[in-house]
């Protein structure tokens, strides 16, 4: 019987998976539950990660034409009381400001004002921005219409979970107007492609590109798209999505402009958004039992140098030696970015330092003590390889750092993808289907392809498995089938999982 | 009688300057008032231009050795009852969440779910950061303690303004924790020096540098320090503020450390802050009558070229001249960026697009039509001078942009310092300060700096002038004399001014 293998996160991944993902964020310092119910303080580290993730989705959101802005946090209530669907989908999270002030009694802080009319804490702009379009829009030269904003919003969840439903979470919501339905679902469809390639690219998290069946539609859309990725439990986690409003909104909130002929039409409308549910994402991607590994494009730090100073004069000689090191990476550029390299200068043990890089998940650590610079090397540790310093001749890092960079981001990718393809199975049968989730566990719990005849009534026997349809993939084989809950003949192919 | 000169706003400084304010937001497209009682809608150039200033002070705040964090919304009103100051100074204004739910009520919505304890929207978050410290901050090896968050805070403002004073405005707010009231008070000081250096050299905005007087202090502060620039109509506008808190919060809060000894005291916190509201100083420093005038630094874009097509073929002809020279510019740098070239090819009359750029304050608008391409030239408009265009060979553009740029980032800092300094004037007798204040036209009304003993009881004579004390400037002359207001002994000289 072997010893088990000691690991920096406790439990492992396969003892307990949700405790796992708690104490992975705990080690590696990125956020911590707040007192206040269900809001998150994101720390540097996590905090270091969503700006990255901004930086780079920013720039593609810019570069695809838009614009962005920013609207009031508040929502009147007549402006939910317009979209009923949108209504039925959020009134029943949401944070309710009903007074202007407060008065003290007794030492106590008691409301006052009371407002004439509530206001709802954003739960998403939809309306809010659709009251600015009606507004701004007249005429078909003022279309497309393609706004941006990066915000703050807040539904009031039962069950929160850091990162990944949280009362408040940070995010983009893209919201757009056009002239036809083609153009609207056009735009629907590049912002998905957007997540994707941000997904796949910068997070290193292989994603499934489809369609939302009818009943798992955004309040309000006619149709609404997603990129699922599957976490290391075998559970999916939707990561982004692009809703096609169709005229729901603009005729809810007369969005109408002139056309080149004269007559007057309602916009077709858009919107799609990520959030910070991203970096719990990659969390689940990536994370291993010993911490975070952060995929180099979005590492706070991604080549980080831990001094080891046994003597006196120890501190100088290292420092001398990595200074021109420090300088010529910080020169170089990785993902049209400039390297961030960092240097751990604090008072603390060596080993302590390493093991906090280790499990804040640095994509290159290097130590560095007398011995190394006598030689000219350091001991660099790749955070996807065996957590074991190899030496490295300095002028190998500075030449080969970028190289190495994009070797763990695809070490990352192409293990992600690995086990999205190997725990993905299609099957025809309802036994099979059946037998394929009977493995619950952590790391035996699958995806399952399947037929299905679209008819919503067919999943309440998935009810007592919690599963669901995930989304209609894009990429379909077209061929005829039954329906693997009803056995009636269905085409389309579904994603069927247990999700976040 | 000469015929008045037409402007592009209406009315122009002189005649009306709140109003002229209000119109030069409206012609340059920044920002409107929302629906929402008291918020803004922040348009694309006046989001590109926060943008602007938040990527120039996020660069500032990290080199200082500050990092990004988020924290929740709501502050639980038990955080703000635990400092009595702190309370009086903010409970009379804040959004007060009270319920979690809406339900529907005869198609109305209707606040359900009340919460046990009500939340406040934070007006500012020294409490719920406080609360993490005293968490976080276990050892002297723990400090300093040294983080800043970028978001929006909401102030139930009874006379809102754009920009100036909103209910939601947005801001970074700094909070350190130090083991010594010295590290404290320097950190202080860092920070409204990095303030300054913002405020002068990247919103070409000059500012006296000083500290409130005791009755302006931030509620809970021991001392409070600010910016104060003038405007052009002689009012001032603080600008930001830095923040020695002392033990206040520390001990309201139980924000403790043990020290290198082995012993336990409390930590000396800081806070500073600035907000959207330096938009409303950079549109009163620099706008005219013909609208808006963006420092090149934050300037969303800062080269746009206009084509002059007015036959076919025009339009193929002008793309094939500027593509080499739009290519050219955006390689180029200023102020540690990119170059922001921007050509506008919409369909609308060139004297149109032109008057826009103008109104919007473009640092640089380029005219272009066949005759120029055959010249090889443009016809440039610097918005700092004359508005009309100069013939200026393309080389010449291209070889000079940034040195362009810098020389209109120039005299827009000149031409403000200067109206600061010909409009502040040192008295020394309470007539003269009368005689100063009694001119409160746009163009007359000045700053008079003079010495004050530092009773706030003789500031109530200035009441009926609105007149304020802005700041006790560091810059002193350090000699005896006599107080302004009351007659008494006083060495330190103050600014006093009307203000927004």
């Amino acid at each position: 019987m072997s010893k088990a293998k000691k690991t920096a996160v406790t439990p492992t991944r396969e003892e307990n998976f949700p405790e796992w993902y708690q104490q992975v964020i705990k080690a590696s310092d990125m956020a911590e539950n707040s007192p206040v119910r269900g809001c998150m303080v994101i720390k540097p580290w996590g905090y270091g990660i969503w700006e990255a993730i901004q930086r780079d989705l920013d720039r593609r959101i810019k570069e695809t034409g838009h614009e962005n802005c920013y609207f009031p946090l508040f929502i009147p209530l007549s402006f939910l009381e317009k979209e009923a669907a949108h209504v039925e989908g959020f009134a029943k999270e949401m944070a309710v400001v009903t007074h202007h002030r407060l008065v003290a009694e007794d030492g106590k802080l008691v409301p006052s004002g009371k407002l004439e009319e509530p206001l709802v804490v954003r739960p998403t702009s939809e309306t809010i921005i659709g009251d600015a379009f009606a507004r701004w829009i007249q005429s078909y030269r003022d279309l497309p219409m393609l706004v941006n904003q990066w915000a703050n919003v807040v539904r009031w969840e039962m069950r929160p979970r850091i990162f990944l439903r949280t009362a408040e979470f940070l995010w983009q919501e893209g919201h757009t107007a056009h002239a036809t339905a083609e153009e609207a679902m056009d735009e629907t469809l590049k912002m998905l492609e957007v997540y994707r390639v941000m997904a796949e690219e910068v997070l290193a998290m292989p994603v499934i590109v489809g369609e939302k069946p009818a009943h798992e539609r955004f309040p309000g859309a006619d149709k609404t798209y997603s990129i699922e990725a599957m976490m290391q439990d075998g559970k999916a986690l939707q990561a982004g999505t692009s809703h096609f409003l169709g005229q729901h909104f603009s005729k809810a909130q007369n969005i109408r402009y002139q056309t080149a002929q004269g007559g007057e039409e309602f916009c077709y409308t858009t919107s799609w958004g990520v959030s910070t549910r991203l970096i719990g994402g990659v969390i689940m991607s990536h994370a291993d039992d010993n911490g975070l590994r952060v995929p180099p494009r979005i590492a706070p730090k991604q080549i980080v140098f831990v001094p080891i100073t046994r003597a006196d004069g120890d501190e100088a000689l290292i420092e001398d030696f990595l200074a021109p090191i420090v300088k010529d990476l910080s020169a170089q550029s990785f993902g049209g970015e400039r390297l961030r390299v960092h240097v751990d200068r604090r008072p603390l043990a060596p080993p302590e330092k390493r093991w906090e890089w280790v499990k804040k998940g640095a994509p290159i650590i290097c130590e560095v003590g007398p011995r190394d610079v006598a030689g000219g090397s350091v001991a660099m540790i790749r955070r996807d390889g065996e957590l074991k310093g190899q030496i490295t001749p300095k002028d190998e890092l500075v030449s080969r750092a970028a190289a190495i960079l994009e070797d763990i981001q695809k070490t990352l990718f192409t293990q992600a993808a690995t086990a999205l393809k190997e725990r993905t199975v299609t099957v025809r049968t309802l036994d099979d289907f059946l037998a394929v989730f009977a493995d619950d566990t952590t790391f035996g719990r699958k995806f399952v392809r399947a037929r299905w005849c679209g008819d919503s009534d067919t999943l309440a026997k998935l009810d007592e498995y919690s599963i669901t349809i995930r989304n209609v993939p894009f990429d379909q084989d077209g061929e005829a089938g039954t329906c693997v809950l009803s056995g009636r003949p269905a085409t389309q192919e579904v994603i069927f999982a247990k999700s976040y």
